[in-house]
């Protein structure tokens, strides 16, 4: 914020409200306000009072976003809310940093709230000297860099995730339906939402068999009502999440004893061995990039592996814009306590898709692997047909 | 478009692309165009190919997400993309409609993609001469009014909804967790997604029991670990999706065979019916609200229904923006076509709530309710401990 000269940062997509605050909106209408001088403030509606004070320590002030005497509270409320959150905070400069650009939104709930344009005339309203600044710059830095507590928060999304992992396995039986595979991880992702302490927990399990595998790489790669076959290559990818914190994971499997795809699991295997042992501080993103893609190169695979290496993952489960991006053109440095995962993948069009996607710290010295579970890619004999 | 002079309407939030086209983008990183002469136009990212070509007739253009060469694409294969699109469209007038305020975006994917700012800032790369318009007005208008296909995947929705109520209330044991039964439901709404023909299907489902259900009139209310009790009420609340269109649904069940709330049972059905008998087109949506809360009211019990009768569903499971709000306040007036839900509801704080929230559509002489199943709201007696 000093770099670029800001006296308050105002953020409001919840991504970025956890970053700065400890608390997830639901509905996405909170504001977080950090200071110069390093106070923050919360405006948050009414219905999220409770989630809002057990974050960090911060003024809060609190809005109705809704009532029967009105048929739409409009933003005079929040204005009201954050004219007295502001006086609270004592914010006195004008530079005032906001969300200046595209985004992803990680989901937490049935939608998304965006403010979009709305936000700098809602600030304006509050104090019309208000100039408004990028603050885009500013958060994406602070998200590369995650803090001892939300490396904490990401582990424990991965031992969720494992969990649904580990139930995605067991169910990967012959005759199962790929839908089946990826409901059995699911479950176990949702299921944290009802302890104590934890308040939403959830995500997306994509299970693709056969020939369906070699569509992973697209994004609208879904579980389909296929039967797994014994010797099937069954991929499971997955992006769940505890309290705001993501995880981007991939395990791929073969049903039953038979595995007629034994180099490519030794290649993506060696793959990831290579981009896992270069990663250290101070080393290039695309360094580790490099090390895997080599690997697959030497194979003669290169041209089945068709995006990066990795990239950013924690406050969501993949944001363009976020750093580092592991991939060929990637400026980036690394520095500890980066996140992001490790993705070498093979995708042979109309046969086969294997992908291993790991997540990853950087520490000190090297890595430290965030899921080191199910993890001797070269291959899954999951053998259930044989019990 | 005619009344607001605009040659072209451009937009990028899934629900208006949808709305627009057909298609519901996965990324959120796709454009639907509508020039004033009717002819559609689709820029989708090349992933979503197959999806953008399954929709209504369009010219498509698509643009490459990402590659090798680059660590991000940035705007300009978008740009190109649009670029070719409008050539092609031949759009002529300088007055273009684009999105321009807030907006609740319904979610469909791991994380949402939003342009923000970014969105005028291409089409003023695309075209110097472009002027920029409010989108928003059309865009509310053109959702408010279904049209008979988008009433028939509404319907869709609502039947892969009414399988997930059935096996939650088939789940609905003594001993079972609300989370448990939450689940049971949420599996059912994800289950069609495997299916030929559909994409995208799933859901949010909250289980709230006992005291619990006394809070279901927040957003943060969520299913938790706390095991149901014969005699408890049992509440659970839905928002289901099938290929983007939206369901908002709740019911409220008795655990067992007593029901110690049969008065607050009868108040919320005989609201329901107060409802439903107004609903026909040229009727104020107010006088909707308040033939439900005339009934509570009677029953002293009105303080205890906090928010309004309903509100518009089906490209979203809420939005405080579309119409028809059913509310004390509102200035609408019902049309046939419009789709939203009828939720009377009592929470008596610490101590139990119920809400009975049903779909319905209105006709050209009344209202069809789209989700006509468990819907006698008094009492529902599950038995299960007794069978």
């Amino acid at each position: 914020m000093r770099e670029a000269q800001l006296d308050a940062l105002v953020c409001a997509l919840p991504m970025n409200v956890l970053m700065m605050s400890g608390y997830w909106p639901v509905l996405g209408t909170a504001l977080a306000v950090f200071s110069a001088d390093g106070r923050l403030g919360l405006a948050a509606p009414e219905g999220e009072e409770e989630l809002a004070q057990a974050a960090w320590p911060a003024e809060i002030e609190l809005f109705k976003s809704g009532s029967l005497a009105r048929v739409n509270e409009g933003t005079r409320a929040l204005e009201e809310a954050l004219g007295r959150l502001l006086r609270r905070l004592d914010v006195s400069g004008t530079r005032i940093g906001i969300e200046d650009g595209a985004a992803e939104v990680p989901v937490g709930y049935s939608a998304v709230h965006i403010y979009s344009v709305l936000l700098p005339q809602v600030l304006s309203e509050v104090n019309p000297k208000w100039q408004m600044e990028p603050g885009d710059g500013c958060l994406q830095k602070l998200r590369a860099l995650k803090t001892t507590r939300e490396i904490e928060f990401i582990k424990a999304a991965c031992e969720t995730a494992q969990k649904g992992f580990e139930a995605a396995e067991r169910a990967m039986v012959a005759g199962a339906r790929e839908i089946d595979v990826a409901l059995a991880a699911r479950r176990e992702f949702a299921l944290p939402a009802a302890n104590e302490g934890s308040h939403r927990a959830d995500g997306f399990a994509w299970c693709m068999s056969g020939p369906n595998s070699a569509e992973a790489g697209y994004a609208f790669a879904r579980s389909q009502a296929r039967a797994i076959k014994n010797g099937d290559v069954v991929l499971l990818h997955a992006n769940s999440y505890l309290d705001g914190y993501w995880t981007d994971i991939t395990r791929t499997f073969v049903c039953g004893s038979g595995n007629a795809h034994e180099e490519l699991f030794e290649a993506v295997a060696e793959a990831r061995t290579a981009a896992l042992a270069v990663i250290r501080p101070g080393i290039a993103a695309k360094e580790v990039d490099g090390a895997a893609r080599e690997v697959l190169h030497r194979r003669g695979l290169s041209k089945f592996f068709t995006h990066g290496v990795g990239h950013e993952v924690g406050f969501g489960a993949v944001n363009a814009d976020n750093q580092p991006r592991i991939h060929p053109a990637s400026p980036d440095l690394l520095e500890e306590g980066m996140v992001f995962n490790v993705e070498p993948a093979v995708y042979v069009p109309g046969k086969v898709g294997l992908r291993h996607c790991d997540m990853v710290v950087v520490t000190a010295d090297g890595c430290e692997v965030l899921t080191p579970w199910l993890s001797a890619v070269s291959p899954y004999a999951t053998n259930r047909t044989q019990k």
